[in-house]
């Protein structure tokens, strides 16, 4: 039984945590952590619920999962790891200097933990397959299909991936064409943003070799994808030893 | 059955047109044209196929094929309209003003014929189909998929597309994010271009509204696909009455 | 301006019918017809719009747009016809006969009408092109993707685009081997159901050429996409000048 | 500098093989086998490629590649290992007993060989990834594309990427409807296969989970893939210490 506290149990990311985690047989909600919450946040969870609203209050449970602010963020992941609790920190905005700090106090701490930039399992999933096909076939595009609302292009994913396609390729790709059909060049990898209404998030990297194609995609249909990944780093997060970002670690 | 004189019936296409005729029941080779040609050349072929070298060869068909080359292929159209035999022109190269007066000569003689640019029923089809969507749903992208080596993009096939979409819809599309991720804007269509080792010849139109997409995809494998257009054009010319443009004209 | 009459305006596609209805410019909400509804029901609508509750309010509207129940609309669509309100009836459930006799009725009355199984305009089109391709194509397959939950396979739309395509083609298609991986036969046109988690509605048409594929391909994200096709509905149904089925009669 | 002998160097893939190392910068093609060649048969290798016919023949080499009958095959591999060169088996039919005895023979010898049933890479890799896929998302589904001739479904291909993801998810499928049009049940992987002129040889696997989709799709457009396996097996046999089975035993 892996005891969980979550904090940031009142918004979105937190309300969905709190419900798959209740559902989960394997796992027990054991606190919600929140200095501005009082017990008339409570009313919809179990009575056997605590209420952590102070330092004082952290006790025991093995796994903190965090969806707060930024500001929140930080201080909820040394309290974490001075209780000996594995954070799962979701919440964005992180420098890489309080990264960092974290890392160093984890180590000493001799604790695992995880900092989670992309809970979405079929896109990480599509990262780790891409940087592995990448290593035999050189030659690969990015495209990413959004909603027409969507301001910038392209998306972080799709600039991500293309950046790891780069640094994983051990040849240089075949020369070919360029001008503004060919997309945005991010490290030899041509990145096409579709922009449509109708569109949710989709990404799909396409691999040519001599007279085959490889394709990965992956489509987020709406943000229930999250907690699949969430579940899959609450069961995972005690066998690492360090505080890791990615939620490939635990792949 | 339909009486068909093939021009050009020693190149790639030629040839196959040929083989491909041949096997149709309700068609007939009843002569080859080429001014360059003699008997030696005419091994391959049945007994009952005549040489027409010379204008004064030239008897009676119903349609006349040509592949030739744009120095004979105007020339072969005049000589097959004042012989009454449906032109069916592949060859391409003609300049506008050779297309009017050899329309004008058709208009006169009261005869039906093609000009085809593309013989690709898929593609046809997809730019038809593609016209008729627009009008319901002005938010459209063009992706192209082609091999590496192809010098140009966005394809002419894909450019033809994104004007036909523009300039069938009835409303603006709704303003995205435009950047070099955004691929060209070709007449407010985006028209995006992959080039990659393994690809053949590709084609897809995405339509977005409010909850829904539609897309039209074509795929062209190999140049065999081209025949099925030809027998299209062979049997449905006669129904035309003047010179027309295209393939979509005998759908 | 057209003026529109919504019934069954409490339920979820009157809801959202009444909301798209108000947001157009060229069209005016000046009732809502509802047997049972109170002024109490009317706070969310502006003042200006009356409620109808029996037979002798019906006074002048041009279109009464249908969501009630299958009991309902047969009398809802008499009411309209006979008041010259051109009805576009979204309820489903009507019996061939009942079809019948309000065909009838619109005929006597030379008023147009629309009965509307499916409003996705992706999907009409889709069928509308499937058609056509058939007619060059005899060789096709559809594959429709639903969520696992859907208790039956295939979808009735994918069964009717099969009957569609086996209707329009001229050619018998080309033999192939026959057993379960092959999918259900449906006038010899395999269809596949794919059923799993993640999945909204998709459908998908894949024609065979010599050396070329077409596809056309409609997915189906929310409901909202139901609200184009209403208003297409609308804006069209005074062009006819009887009751007919379907979407694609005002394409 | 890798030095190779090519077995079967007159059939079509052993003369494509010829031809690919040739090609390579670090491999040296020393020596073709072919117990039945001529000096006549080697007019377009170079003059220091050597024709091997019989055992005593055999000296140095580094890497053995086997593209002969089945009957030929066993034997060549016995005489590879015997001269301490590594085989890739590249030819098809040997029996289960068959590849036991030559495994044993390699364990007693040291040496590291490959038996290769596919060569395809991306087919090689869309098997790797599904397997690593389905440990995180039991549901999924298979569709094969093939060209309307084949004359079995579903593809031994298809079966066998339906038997690994069986083999490698860790929870059982959600349970969905059973019928025709579901396909064939592979170990509870719905197995879909489409028959249509113009396909060549496609595969494609679906992953669901709540609210998201993951697709692995490969294309084989031609023979021409199977050199850039050959070629990673050429590379990478040296580092292999027993004769295993699968181009993915040196991924």
């Amino acid at each position: 039984m892996i005891n969980v506290v979550i904090a940031g149990f009142r918004g979105a990311m937190g309300q969905a945590t709190v419900q798959t985690v209740r559902n989960q047989a394997d796992m027990k909600l054991v606190a919600v952590f929140d200095p501005h919450a009082t017990t008339a946040d409570m009313t919809q969870l179990p009575d056997d619920v605590a209420l952590w609203t102070t330092d004082v209050d952290v006790t025991a449970a093995d796994v903190w999962i965090d969806f707060t602010t930024v500001e929140a963020a930080y201080h909820n992941a040394v309290l974490a790891i001075q209780h000996g609790i594995h954070p799962i920190i979701g919440t964005s905005g992180l420098t890489p200097q309080q990264q960092q700090e974290l890392q160093q106090q984890a180590v000493t701490a001799h604790l695992g933990g995880l900092i989670v930039p992309n809970f979405g399992l079929s896109a990480v999933l599509l990262m780790k397959f891409a940087q592995e096909a990448a290593q035999y076939f050189p030659d690969a595009e990015v495209i990413e299909y959004h909603h027409g609302d969507k301001p910038d292009a392209p998306s972080g994913t799709a600039s991500a991936t293309a950046h790891l396609i780069a640094k994983s390729r051990q040849n240089a790709p075949q020369p070919t064409v360029h001008n503004e059909a060919r997309g945005a060049d991010i490290d030899d990898v041509p990145v096409h943003a579709v922009r449509l209404p109708g569109l949710l998030a989709h990404e799909e990297v396409l691999f040519g070799g001599s007279g085959e194609l490889l394709t990965i995609r992956q489509d987020t249909m709406d943000r229930s994808s999250f907690m699949t990944g969430v579940l899959l780093a609450t069961r995972k997060v005690a066998t690492l030893n360090e505080l890791q970002i990615g939620l490939d670690k635990v792949l």
